[in-house]
């Protein structure tokens, strides 16, 4: 069954005795950045897809999965969001998604790698979709935290669209309590974030229940919404916090009605019964976050694959 | 990151372009059986495992996620489950689960392939958990669609425990209308029945459509349930159908009710809010499923991996 | 032991159930020709190489044994080689050993598929060294057997430099009896030739072995050289037929001084002693070719891989 | 062309970036005894094969090769090989290549683990053919090293058949200058030596060389010889060293006529043709042969793959 024209495999290594292979039918663009090892490859059951660190971060396929979910609920969160600040997101289909919201007068994005956006700006228009040219974008090349840090600018949602915490990676101080603080801070009163947790694997969770205690120490909500992607290749979280509002209120009704009253376009994702679904874990992974203790502090970084 | 100590290596082939790599500590028995080809192994990320027919059926670590969603919501259909019908469930996990439900008098296991069940037994004892030898508990070997045509007793709860359909494979008539409506034909007025229905990967939905889609020519009450078995490799739906009940319409707080009264021991996976979280699939899931018209008969079986 | 920085390997199969893996570094170009897949990669163990239709050609560490074995046997077997017809070698690295030898004049070379020449001269410098840019070097861009065809010129030497004979592939007709006897047509009385004859692998021996039977219906005489390319994954053979010369009455010091008058700068793979082991095959291999009946005709192929 | 029935893979790393892939028909045997890692498995390439800590050993469709080539070199540099020590020699095909000498009265055999000869024994019945029920055959399972030290009784030939130096592994020991001096001192005055000295890779030959100048260290004669073993994914290079007996001297006639007296049976892989072979390495070996200057010794060991 395995493919004969496939000689080139991506090993997507899960963790050391497990991993997803992806059969590469061309590497459109493989280069090691300031920042990262980046590569641009279609394969044969996801398309287009974007690897950074050796790790698949968002596929032609499956992309709107991760998107939707990183962006709608947390842009439903804030009743009328106008300024929105994307950490990450080099392959510009977050701020495609934000940019959906008619609400929107601003969207500013900041990350790090200039050379991630700049391919996929041309080896990806599927993932943009001209995003990048829409008067209401801003692009900045630096370290999110620093550009929050610099001005005191408020935002009425911050999406953190990072790749995994890897050692000496850049995403790690990404992921603390410092940060969080630093966001909330930078958030609006009725302000509401979201970022992508990790695997909710069975025996992995460690990143996903630290990430949801973490923002606990700072947010009044927080929501950790499972959502699969399959070119993952393992079940996925996604966390959301907001300010005020609270999501497990929201019934399939108000969810889809403020979607077809805000949001251009169709959501292939996301609707009001998505939205149900994604309000509730499965019971381990519930237990597992009520017993983690560990909050993830600048001098307690937690790296996943270590 | 891959383990330098792990050089045998089982890969689950998903599609031709796409696999699920297990690093192999032992390999604990390996046979061409009269059926299929048989593996217990051990996994270095999910513990014994079995394979048949070259896909992973089961893991140690995760078989809790695929036996509680398969069992518990069909025996919760039931206002008062005395005898239960498994089609095949060779590991004797399924039948584990059913036992716990108190009302049980008799379950009925019918395997084509004794000799899985004979080393699920002996390799397997996590698996089972001493079912084997419970005096509820009557096996057999053999068709399980002949054992279901052969004799008319009737059965309050049928599970459908089978490997996916696979060209020459032992359970692909398992899978049809007419197969349905024997099932159907064997249950009591609130029976009800569940069965794994395949992968929710986007783009690879015919088989987890097409069954719904069958099911609903038989059956009143028809939902498919998302539910993730992390060593599969990708997301995965359970259908449960039934001929009165509505899982829809139970709460958080009737299912852990039902559960705490029913059900001996504690649950991992399966409580009142995983129940919420498995009524709703994402919206393009449904839409897939709305839009397939194939329906699966015996003579126009579906194969998978074909 | 595997090296964690590896996330994307070319696995070459040599066989349905065998293959040599290499960890790809960077991707440097990856397309599909008119008429083969391409691609040039650089791989942790054997740095540039050049992959044609998912099979090693050659690379960047042990090109030079591949390229020694293939080019000065054959031009050592005519006293005073003047002109030198190359039928493929699309690398530049045979033209290479070619132009070493000080008595040639002219070299043609004919590959079928000028995109391998043209990204070869870009991306594989150490292979050419420049010889595309030698003034005795003439290329042409076509079927080198229908270029043979059409000219009756006489060539000293030729040296056939191309990939397996795979189904539908560039070379399947560059392998039978019609085109060694043209061959031969082409060549002046002390005239030699030399090709790769494939693996000497225990119990995949077709292919050489015919090869050397069909060369023996055309030429007098007929030699099978052991040689490993290591990249390969399996040991291999190289054919070596003369109209005149016998290789294996040359001592040592008859090559090695041959070698110092006729050959510009130092070889690192052929000399005396190298020649006189390349002048026996193990006894299974040489059992094999002398029982070996099938001759590879136009009308009766033989097909690697099938 | 990768054969669909394959879903298991035993992966053999030749280096950080390289393996060679056997496809797994089915595991009989595996087991971590006291000293290794232990595999018998059914490759689907090269029939039953012996594993030892992840590093293939012995394949039944190519161990003539290996065990002819290391044992009849070394039996006919002694003139009447009466006794024969075996250092290792697990699967039992190198006592069963020195049985067939008929010189042979005496044959003493010392692996370290017991576990590898009974499963060998029970499982690899072609390997052994019967040597183990010879009368000529003892058997002691302990140390070589320790067993030639405490006695000082005096052998012809001794064939160490041991696998790579692994760091803790069992081998590394029998690789220094220490033992072979000790196993010069048990060697009657025409006695000699043969050993797998490593691969014949390009860029790879720290071990074969510095073996090779160990060797000459204690050895007036030291030849490496060339073979290859296609299951080992590489090239391969066997050292022979004598007290007396130079085997560049004999001509194929000697080796056939000595083969012809002194061998019972028919051998596969040498003869007087195949020995001349043996006789010289490529000349990018012999270089880097020459150019070694690194002496193994207890205290400054080689552990390879490290």
């Amino acid at each position: 069954m395995p493919n004969p024209k496939n000689s080139k495999w991506f090993l997507d290594y899960l963790s050391p005795d497990e991993g997803h292979m992806h059969g590469i039918l061309t590497t459109l663009y493989s280069k090691k950045t300031q920042f990262q090892q980046m590569e641009i490859m279609t394969t044969g059951s996801y398309g287009r897809c974007l690897v950074l660190d050796n790790k698949m971060q968002s596929s032609e396929v499956d992309e709107f999965i991760y998107h939707e979910i990183l962006v709608h609920p947390a842009m439903l969160m804030h009743p009328d969001p106008k300024k929105v600040f994307i950490v990450g997101g080099g392959e510009g289909a977050t701020l495609r998604e934000v940019l959906r919201h008619k609400t929107v007068e601003r969207c500013l994005m900041v990350d790090i790698d200039e050379e991630v956006v700049k391919m996929s700006k041309e080896l990806l228009p599927e993932y943009h979709a001209g995003a990048f040219d829409d008067s209401r974008t801003e692009l900045k090349f630096m370290d999110a935290r620093r550009c929050l840090e610099e001005s005191d600018e408020k935002w009425d949602v911050i999406i953190i669209d990072i790749s995994e915490p890897v050692e000496e990676g850049p995403a790690y101080l990404l992921y603390t309590r410092e940060f969080y603080e630093l966001v909330t801070e930078r958030l609006t009163d009725e302000g509401a974030i979201a970022l992508q947790a990790g695997t909710t694997a069975v025996g992995r969770l460690l990143n996903l229940s630290a990430v949801h205690k973490t923002l606990e120490q700072v947010f009044p909500m927080v929501v950790t919404m499972p959502a699969n992607i399959p070119s993952f290749g393992l079940p996925w979280g996604f966390a959301l916090a907001s300010k005020k509002t609270d999501p497990r209120k929201l019934t399939a009704k108000d969810v889809d009605d403020m979607i077809s009253k805000r949001v251009a376009g169709e959501l292939k994702y996301y609707d009001g019964a998505t939205h149900l679904g994604s309000m509730h874990l499965p019971k381990h992974v519930r237990k597992a976050i009520e017993a983690q203790e560990r909050i993830i502090e600048d001098n307690a970084p937690i790296y996943t694959y270590n």
